[in-house]
């Protein structure tokens, strides 16, 4: 790539508590990568003073004063429409004119995708870009997409899903040779979902630098199975709801158990050392940084109610994506099996 | 309905410790039901001792001879070519000729809904039968379905479960006006499913004995936000399989983080009784029966790795069902829904 630091166009205004988190999330980022440079898009009043006080920044953070915020229930048509000038919109286009290497933003999920979509573009070949992100498993980290991007996907998207976030689990979580299982129910009753076994058939013929270990169902997804987990976006974004939800009703069920009796209370005063080390594996922080896989550049998209520490660990994604040239391998990756046909969704259009 | 006593075909010969659980779940329902006789299909040499030792049984239990039983990893087209003289087949074959009320097995799910598909066939005017079971939530209990049974499904179906689902809610779980939600992505990036939303604008503006909520997403499962929840078998099964993983991940991560420390291990030991009334909550066999809803019959299928008090519990879901008149109840609900047009799914062949 080229020889100038990387630059980050962040989204300073997106998020609960932005531009706060933002900026600090910014600093955390910086102090544990010497290279990157911060372009702070968003209100020059609120992150001035802000970016002041952030010694670590010095010299690397620039405001680029915008006007606007795209508000979180905007639909994605209007921002494509009338958001261009806002804080997302004007950082995605610092990426596709080439004064940023990275869009990071914490802000609405349907507008950054189809702004960035619109504007950036997908990779060759790519009808439908997807929305991945890190989740705990039993084993390890894993990577799971589409989490929501698409709701009806064709085999060939699903084949795209499973080279893209092979290469994700390469860069990001280090896995060498990743195995990939595309999402399936767990003992069919009555037929199978076509586009799901044709597209594990186009994957058991394909050249590939990851291992296809074939169906996986609900459970494997947690207990670590595969290093990568392929579906639709609408199955994909129930099933992360889905754990998200158990793992807070569990943990709700412990706290109230264990603070209904005084036997329950001691005990807990007494492991509470231990069981910090189990709140820390479960994190949702740790995991944030989902990509938008399959743009014709790097986004990446923060969860909005998170704090500084989940921010700088979403900019880390950003900073991995690029160093490790990502977009640039998905191309290479998936240009000999796009010469074969397999079936695509249409690109669909902005509503 | 009839005078004479309610009568439960029973498949002794279905689920990993047949037919053992199933004898002593059928002593546990008779202890608690004073009124239902049981038809035991299976082997007499294996069935009959067990039933000399149970009481409860006596007078109460018949044994109908069978030589076969379905295999777990059988084909559902298999089982209805040559599975009727098996122990499924014949139970399920009580029904049809009205010698017993319901049919209880805990073999295989894919065999026993398309067997008793081809048998009994569906309700009036339903196309789709769905697999209905009861989840444990933050609030409360809750029905969930279709857990399988179809794989995709057009609004009309969904607007089918959405009234069984309820009607199956009131009459096992007791909940005079249950509330309904369709489940959707959490937040929609590009595009909506289509028959979800159809199905959503359907069920307000029918007549209904329940409230329609409207979308709820993969959260609220858990949350215990609705009482039933509604989706296609896809969907509904990657659900159910991920959040049984979660718990039994999270349950795992508890008991290593407790055990990694003599802190942990006593902090364990001294609250051991209050996480025990936990894992009662979660206990999967009090959730046991799942309901195939809109066939012409009443039929449960138990979990097969499940033991007799796991077992007892579907004979109680039976036992409801058949006293609470469900399905004619859901014939009178959908009678004047059905007669509105709206798209369902051909019933598809067993293939």
């Amino acid at each position: 790539m080229s020889q100038r630091p990387m630059k980050i166009a962040v989204d300073a205004m997106g998020g609960d508590d932005a531009p706060a988190i933002v900026i600090d999330g910014a600093r955390q980022a910086a102090e544990r990568h010497t290279d990157p440079q911060f372009l702070f898009f968003g209100d020059r009043d609120a992150i001035a003073p802000l970016l002041a006080r952030s010694p670590a920044l010095a010299g690397r953070g620039e405001i680029i004063h915008t006007d606007s915020v795209i508000a979180a229930d905007a639909k994605p048509g209007w921002a494509v429409r009338r958001g261009r000038r806002s804080s997302m919109g004007r950082a995605i286009q610092a990426v596709k004119e080439g004064r940023a290497d990275a869009i990071v933003s914490a802000g609405n999920t349907g507008a950054l995708m189809a702004m960035a979509k619109f504007s950036l573009g997908t990779l060759p070949g790519i009808t439908r870009p997807a929305i991945a992100a890190i989740l705990p498993s039993r084993r390890d980290a894993i990577v799971c997409l589409d989490l929501g991007a698409n709701i009806d996907c064709a085999a060939g998207n699903l084949v795209d899903f499973a080279v893209m976030g092979a290469l994700f689990a390469q860069t990001v979580l280090g896995r060498t040779t990743p195995s990939v299982g595309l999402l399936d129910v767990s003992r069919t009753v009555m037929e199978d979902r076509e586009e799901v076994h044709k597209a594990a058939a186009t994957l058991r013929r394909i050249d590939r630098n990851f291992v296809f270990h074939g169906m996986v169902d609900g459970q494997d997804i947690m207990s670590g199975t595969v290093d990568v987990v392929v579906s639709d976006g609408f199955t994909g974004n129930v099933a992360l709801k889905m754990a998200e939800g158990a793992l807070r009703v569990y943990a709700g069920w412990l706290r109230e158990t264990l603070s209904s009796s005084w036997r329950g209370k001691f005990g807990y005063a007494v492991a509470r050392g231990a069981l910090r080390t189990m709140r820390v594996r479960i994190d949702p922080r740790r995991y944030n940084g989902a990509m938008l896989l399959g743009l014709n550049g790097t986004v990446v998209k923060s969860h909005g109610g998170i704090d500084a520490f989940g921010f700088a660990m979403a900019l880390d994604v950003a900073i991995e994506m690029h160093e490790g040239n990502v977009n640039r391998r998905i191309i290479d990756a998936l240009d000999p099996i796009h010469r074969n046909v397999t079936s695509r969704r249409e690109p669909e259009g902005v509503t």
